[in-house]
């Protein structure tokens, strides 16, 4: 079959979706098509939720339902040959779309490290697909020895989930000295390690498996110590990379991180080709550098930039590179990191002033439900323009994040920061004479 | 007594306490004195919650143990005269402090309507004082039939803390069509009067109290419908005015507003006497007219820019007006509003677009303890700024209006808004593809 399209977005993960959804809203009257290859997908950062939290692993179902109210076709089929010369996409099904411009979502696959019996039963990489993950879910549940390996993200939110099933014994093994190490700073990690330790998980850091052991299915890991350890199951969460193969066939380039390279709105080398996600380099919002950045909310606003931009510059792109912002929760602790961390500030180079605050959530903090936290905030000592910053606490601290987020990306100043006007309530906040945002600027301009 | 001090400050609450505190880390070699004209003083917006949520009333108490740690001296005394040519302060106590330079601090007072019989018993405004509180939480939680007068943030806040003390009926008595008229546009006000009726407050509003009726205690109100109620005790809620009386017999300018004038350095037209907070005029970030913001948050952001700059101008002010920033908290539903609401950017002449979005906190949104989220931007047609935000449902949205804050001080515009990298998780926020505040932005988009 040969089909015209005016928009085909290869991809319906987050990138995807939002891609379509923002080209449906900036063209409307364009056709737009998403081929996805993964009939029931998932919500990427959900998944360590299927295994406790949710009640049922297929609540974390990826659906498609925006798209069909919002007039966009799919097929579920899979791209294999993009002609750029007469712009079309060829499928698995022998199907052939051409296409005014196409949008690459297609995403990163994990990292398979090579060890020896990496390939035996019962070693699990994390693909976003219902079917196989239900499986996966009902392994772990059915296994007493529980193997997550990679203190990351994922990793630490595998642990802390599994440690939930009633008779699971976790253990948790990353090769650098701590968990979090590329977006938090030492004190940060301490935390997360003692809320895990304390629900039982084991944690070995500095610590590398270098076999798998067992007959066709894993019974035993061997670590670079020589201790063995005895496992039912394995939990591969040791990072993602880019798919980059059909943009490399057709001869899109690379960036040096290797996802597929594009300029400021997100346009490959053919400037009908735009790509989005984790597919696409990024680089960094100070040093514009390659960043090795994959989160799901970074590639949305790539396909909010792309989506709007398809066939004429409507979204200025005001800010040209991409930070670092997460959040993540580990049983009641909630963490979140923006931007450098000091280690990474001052593996750049950065000449840095550090500003830090403790206090509680609520005013008085005697208040039921009340919540220690924490804040680093990471400074250009010369500039005073904020460079990251990092927060530990209770659950107002995710959003808390989000405003060190915006204060990076408008490159905020010490100063402003020191004098920012803030709602604060007793239920809901510091006390406006403690605002640890506040405080943690007002203690890295002591340091002037 | 006579007595030479460096800095002297008069007030401890929110501004003088982070006055004087500032001062101190600025100027590490001066005197400080602190007077304060009240013995035990209480966290002003932590009021409400003294009559139920805290365990016991003392829980609320404002101490000075900041100030005695950081080589501050305190003096209960009350100043009752400023000389200004011998740079002098005098007191009730017949004490005379000549300082260097002098900070003003005094607060303001509640509104006293004049209605027949306000001067009955039982009828209370809300003073800072601890001593006096405890009486009217002793009196309201020996009362039946208690009203609120004023459906502000005071009003709404003690309505839903007394409605929780067990057999109490409450009245919340306003004389706007609806509740937080100046803060929040009206599907936001139907959300917290939804909330109070279903905890049983009753709502009256449109309504004026015409007279307090009773021998020497107040027994009845009479209403502006003509409707008598029966009451035990009556609570006034119905705002503050500055205390600008010391100011104002030592010849120092007033605003419109009748605050103390300051310029943007909260200096008065006296080079040595700065004033900072609720007795200080404010002007609008936005259309620099008299601003009537009475609020701890901005209290203690003046604070920092007086005590940094009494004697240089070190911090510079780079936002150089005030803008409401406000969160409350009503039985589980959490608002917050900043900068203009759509009532009031039309009342001010602004051209202006909204967006809308609505949610969920957590993604997906069957994990426990998830809350719907809405959110309302207002931007500026012409030049896309934004103006102002309001937010409404569970913890999140209390710094969520923080970004709002920093987005409107920053001037942020709708397409950076569009395109925002933000921090999400399932666990914490809405999807990263349906982030209320980028949707709200995408929604006021759409209407270009």
């Amino acid at each position: 079959m040969e089909k015209r399209i005016d928009i085909l977005v290869i991809g319906a993960g987050p990138a995807g979706i939002v891609s379509a959804l923002t080209s449906r809203k900036y063209y409307a009257d364009k056709e737009i098509l998403v081929i996805k290859n993964v009939d029931k997908g998932v919500i990427p950062c959900g998944i360590p939720y299927m295994f406790c939290s949710l009640k049922n692993p297929e609540d974390n179902y990826l659906g498609v339902a925006a798209l069909e109210k919002n007039n966009i076709s799919i097929v579920v089929d899979e791209a294999i040959k993009i002609n750029r010369k007469e712009k079309s996409v060829s499928t698995k099904n022998n199907d052939q779309y051409f296409y005014e411009k196409l949008i690459l979502a297609i995403g990163s696959r994990p990292i398979l490290p090579s060890i020896t019996g990496i390939d035996k039963k019962n070693i699990y990489s994390i693909h976003k697909e219902m079917q196989y993950l239900k499986e996966v879910v009902d392994k772990v549940k059915k296994s007493r020895d529980i193997l997550v390996l990679g203190g990351g993200f994922i990793g630490i939110e595998f642990a802390d989930e599994i440690s939930k099933i009633k008779g699971a014994n976790v253990y948790l093994v990353e090769m650098l000295p701590r968990l979090l190490a590329n977006s938090f700073d030492h004190e940060f990690s301490i935390l997360v390690e003692e809320k895990l330790k304390s629900n039982g998980v084991k944690i070995l850091t500095e610590s590398r498996v270098e076999e798998f052991l067992g007959q066709n299915t894993v019974k035993e890991v061997r670590l670079s110590s020589g201790e063995k350890l005895a496992v039912d199951c394995v939990i591969l969460g040791i990072g993602t990379i880019p798919n980059t193969g059909l943009a490399q066939e057709a001869d899109l380039d690379l960036g040096k991180g290797k996802g597929i390279w594009v300029d400021e709105y997100m346009r490959t080398i053919d400037p009908d080709i735009f790509a989005v996600g984790d597919c696409t380099g990024k680089r960094d919002f100070f040093t514009r550098k390659d960043a090795p950045v994959m989160l799901a909310s970074t590639a949305t606003s790539e396909a909010r930039v792309a989506g709007a931009n398809l066939y004429q510059l409507k979204v200025v792109r005001e800010n040209k590179g991409t930070i670092a912002i997460y959040s993540t929760y580990v049983d009641g602790l909630v963490l979140g990191s923006a931007g450098l961390t000091e280690t990474s500030a001052q593996k750049e180079g950065f000449e840095i002033i550090i500003g830090n605050a403790q206090g509680v959530d609520k005013h008085p903090g005697n208040l039921p439900g009340a919540s220690k936290i924490k804040v680093k905030l990471i400074f250009s000592k010369q500039s005073g323009i904020i460079l990251g910053g990092q927060v530990a606490g209770g659950f107002s601290c995710a959003e808390m994040i989000n405003i060190v987020g915006v204060a990076i990306q408008k490159r905020i100043s010490l100063t402003e920061l020191e004098t920012l006007q803030i709602a604060t309530h007793p239920y809901l906040t510091s006390a406006p004479t403690m605002y640890p945002l506040v405080l943690a600027a007002q203690d890295a301009a002591d340091k002037i």
